[in-house]
């Protein structure tokens, strides 16, 4: 499932080859130590895009695509099932429940809380049928805030005390974008979106604390204002920007060096456009270090049978 | 503080004299009991719009709004300092306040959380030096989801383990929707905006489950859509409404019987407009019963140092 590696550029990070997760605990960085440090961290997986793997990915149903991940399909989800709501999955043990739910009710723009199951159950009213420990691309899993495993079926290390929380992801208002004229170039590149911890430090909630993480979106001036305006009427996948223009007002470095997910080649004349980013909740696992936590892999979300329209607030 | 008896009308409910708690508890339903009994829900006690009282309350600023109900002037906060962002508050123990942060979660139309305080908490970073228990026009305080006192001061009720909720309040949109044109018929006669509890079931949390409660604008036709519009744009302050026309598509039998606030009166063509409203925890605390919690009294608000305009998302 590796990517192949780009023609090397400046701009690109050549793709890492898969690496069991025992070799990142004996030789890497952890992701977001590794950042603290001056490293850049590392994914222990590379998936390729699902909409490279399959041309008619944006047609699949959500039924049909959560099969597909039940049977082991892993990739990055962007441009899968058009029009229907992906999400972000963190899963905490219930003592750390309320701190979790918290820190999204005040970490809005990134932390937009589309679900909350009950302890210990898999299923979700935002997809029937659904199993959330198998039905995602792929997922990872933290023990005292290191990444130690990122298996496609996370059964074997689920916990009667787990509550899930279903966030809302921006590829869900890529197709909005799209409809109003604007190049996804991630898409168009066959990439997972780039993703960058910031600078910008969450507004805590009890043991639970850490840096914003963005998505970035390279967009063409002329259409910048419909790319603000139609997010911006999905507050439930993050809405309108945090961000646009100069990397360096986030405390980004090198917009060629994503935390998560890859390099984006732009254009000229784009401006870097920065949404909040549902990876958030792993950044405050790492610098919170709860006991356990259950999350998607950047980029491979949960699809769900929700349509984005369900979201749009005019 | 009591409002005159307007002249009888068909559609009018004449005015209650004011009545002291424990004439309720001896010879009045309960608010929600006396609603599902076939019974209306009594108010304790009526002030008069602070509009009423002055007609400059609309210039005052929330700091001297604030100042104001801290000396004990009370009443309906429709119209006060325009501009500002209003909210709801419900107070819990500490022992309830996940399942009521999860309730408004799962239910984020009646109850778009804007802040939540720490446990004994009575500051809000809503609004800089103010406090909770004394800064609100008028509080009611419930016991197993008994009204037992309507105070203006909550101070003798405060309790350590009380974590406070601040929740959107639609008094906020309705500056958006007069900039639009669209006339607020409840602020022109000078009166609480009607509300009532409707007969759809919210999403039950836990131990908390109840009605939704909604308030009521009529609205001329010819502005139906910017009324839909500019509501739709602030989804922290109820968002869009959840019903147009039939009041009795939510199980409501006559429009001139709220169950909270005053009757207002419509022109021919008006269609009755309804939104989520913040009064649904007060509605899930009648029905839910918990041993405690302290509330606003319908209408009167919590006015916030924040703009509107923050809260617009596109």
């Amino acid at each position: 499932m590796n990517r192949p590696a780009p023609a090397p550029t400046e701009d690109r990070r050549p793709a890492l080859t898969e690496r069991r997760p025992s070799a990142l605990a004996e030789d890497g960085p952890s992701p977001l130590g590794g950042h603290l440090d001056g490293h850049r961290p590392s994914p222990v997986v590379e998936d390729r895009p699902l909409t490279l793997v399959d041309g008619h990915a944006h047609a699949w149903s959500p039924v049909s695509a959560r099969a597909r991940f039940r049977a082991g399909l892993a990739g990055p989800t962007a441009g899968v099932s058009a029009g229907h709501t992906q999400v972000n999955l963190i899963s905490v043990p219930a003592d750390w429940a309320y701190e979790m739910l918290l820190f999204c009710q005040r970490n809005p723009k990134p932390c937009p809380v589309l679900d909350v199951t009950d302890a210990g159950s898999w299923t979700t009213v935002l997809a029937e049928g659904a199993d959330l420990r198998t039905d995602l691309p792929r997922y990872r899993v933290w023990e005292h805030g290191e990444l130690v495993d990122e298996p496609t079926d996370a059964r074997a290390y689920w916990r009667e005390d787990l509550v899930s929380f279903l966030i809302g992801c921006s590829f869900t208002f890529e197709w909005a974008l799209a409809g109003a004229g604007v190049p996804i170039r991630h898409v168009e590149q066959g990439r997972n979106v780039p993703m960058y911890v910031t600078n910008r430090q969450c507004r805590p909630a009890g043991r639970l604390h850490g840096p914003m993480v963005v998505s970035m979106r390279p967009v063409p001036p002329v259409h910048l204002a419909a790319a603000i305006r139609e997010s911006g009427l999905l507050p439930a996948v993050h809405g309108s920007p945090v961000h646009c223009g100069d990397p360096s007002g986030l405390g980004i470095d090198d917009l060629g060096r994503p935390d998560f997910g890859d390099p984006v080649d732009a254009e000229p004349d784009d401006i870097p456009v920065f949404w909040a980013c549902g990876v958030t909740p792993q950044a405050a696992v790492m610098a919170s270090r709860p006991p356990f936590a259950l999350t998607h892999a950047p980029g491979q979300m949960f699809l769900t049978d929700a349509r984005d329209e369900q979201y749009r607030v005019a």
